[in-house]
């Protein structure tokens, strides 16, 4: 018999539905010391690790697992995060924006509420030029899309070259000639000691002035002060973050009066608890009869 | 040898284009009476019929050709329109405003601009439900769109069955049908007897009240004044127009200040010359070969 520890906001959701699916062989447990598998938020778990004894295996509601990539943190578990969830969800927030900024949304909204009859040319995504920081299963998702609006992809990554949409792969150190070029930079790149910075003043200032930057992965990953001087100086066109180094944003940030900058709030895509559980119920399946787990964590790499 | 007269505002760039290729037995005038071939805007293309003694063969640069289908008006010429290279724009213009409307755009826009650091649930496009008014090659490109998202989508139509993205098909009169419980109804209809008003308060009412109507096709489709009264009401949760059934929308008209109303001015998809011209050379080749044109308009059906 397995012990689930739930460790989320929302344990009465997760509860109902993994109790709904009937498991065999797991029962729930409120104790930490009692349980061997943990659900939940990476946060909350880190700050039980002490006393989770007994625990062989954890998987994190999110995709983002830094908090628990501490060298100090065990490490005696098998940690899974959240695949293959995120990546329709980022693509609706990632394609929404950059076709809210060609359609010039807002513009035409401005001239509507002056009663004007405008008529300006708006962009196309088709024939554009994408470039992915990062090309995990997020990235591979967004690059379906970017395809199926007719744009070009490339991607830039540490090894893999696994996804059949992106035409053309860059790797370190040629970071530089990846930007170049691009209309659109996103990023995608999960929080570790590689990715700090990585967006900085030498890599925007190589963008063209028309590229638009959109951050989706974590906030580690932007030199925020470059990004504010890239912006005030029309170095690019636009950004659209929904992450940060500090989160929430501190009121007296400069980023909340950074021209052309849009922001959301760690919003892009949501855990559903739905999805969620599917995951875990599939790796439960296989913890049960004792088989590799997916999506399972190399504590080395960090993600 | 046949004489092409061009007949658009931007003439030049199209006879650039069209010299550049270098079509075989093929020269330019500018004499009505001369051309076997024009290639232009239907309304220029009306008002010098009288004079187009000659004409064998019109190619529109648009998609809608109402302007020629007065019964008044000669019919003894093959009148071919604009098809196929409008789609992906309209599938640009129409999910990136779902997408504006499902990931509160301007609500963020506006929690920004007060320094609020605001988490509100944002919507999906994944798992809703689309309706198709007209499933011609532009609302099979629609249909390709949110298939992409994994949506479910409806068609209604005359007669054509033909796009596997479509899940469900209705005919009249199951007009009411088709709408119930759809989360956004979208109108790609061209302008014709039969698509008068066909958006009515029945139709309206019979939508829930969180969807969103996008009309992409032709002003006429719509009764206005009925739609005004929808969105005062809250019958229904927004609108995106982007024709009108008088163009420019006249500066008394309620659209204007309705609520929930977000308009364009005809500019969802724009007649790019060199997207043109590519459909002209493949049907000036077929015409000099005296082979059936593709994209023949039935001046019965109007389309």
């Amino acid at each position: 018999m397995s012990a689930l520890l739930i460790l989320t906001s929302d344990a009465d959701v997760y509860t109902g539905l993994i109790e709904s699916a009937q498991l065999a062989n797991l029962k729930f447990t409120s104790n930490p010391e009692e349980c061997d598998i943990v659900l939940g938020e990476p946060k909350l778990i880190r700050d039980m690790l002490p006393r989770l004894s007994g625990v062989r295996w954890i998987q994190a509601i999110y995709a983002g697992v830094e908090s628990l990539m501490d060298p100090s943190l065990p490490r005696d578990y098998i940690l899974t995060n959240a695949r293959g969830v995120f990546g329709e969800l980022m693509s609706e927030y990632v394609f929404g924006y950059l076709l809210f900024h060609e359609k010039k949304i807002l513009e035409r909204i401005r001239a509507q509420e002056s009663k004007q009859w405008q008529r300006p040319e708006s962009g196309v995504l088709r024939g554009k030029t994408i470039g992915l920081l990062g090309v995990g299963s997020i990235g591979a998702h967004l690059a379906s899309t970017a395809n199926h609006f007719g744009m070009s992809v490339r991607g830039f990554t540490r090894e893999s070259e696994t996804c059949p949409e992106v035409s053309v792969y860059y790797h370190d150190p040629d970071i530089l000639k990846f930007v170049q070029g691009l209309d659109y930079l996103v990023t995608v790149l999960p929080k570790t000691v590689d990715t700090n910075k990585i967006v900085d003043a030498e890599l925007l200032n190589a963008l063209p002035s028309h590229a638009i930057f959109v951050n989706v992965g974590r906030g580690n990953a932007v030199d925020e002060p470059a990004l504010v001087t890239a912006l005030d100086e029309g170095k690019i066109a636009g950004a659209v973050l929904d992450v940060f180094a500090e989160e929430p944003l501190p009121q007296d940030h400069p980023f909340w009066t950074t021209p052309n900058l849009l922001m959301t709030f760690h919003t892009s895509a949501i855990s559903y608890p739905e999805s969620i559980t599917k995951l875990f119920i599939e790796n439960y399946q296989l913890y049960a009869e004792g088989k590799p787990l997916k999506y399972q964590v190399d504590f080395e790499r960090g993600y």
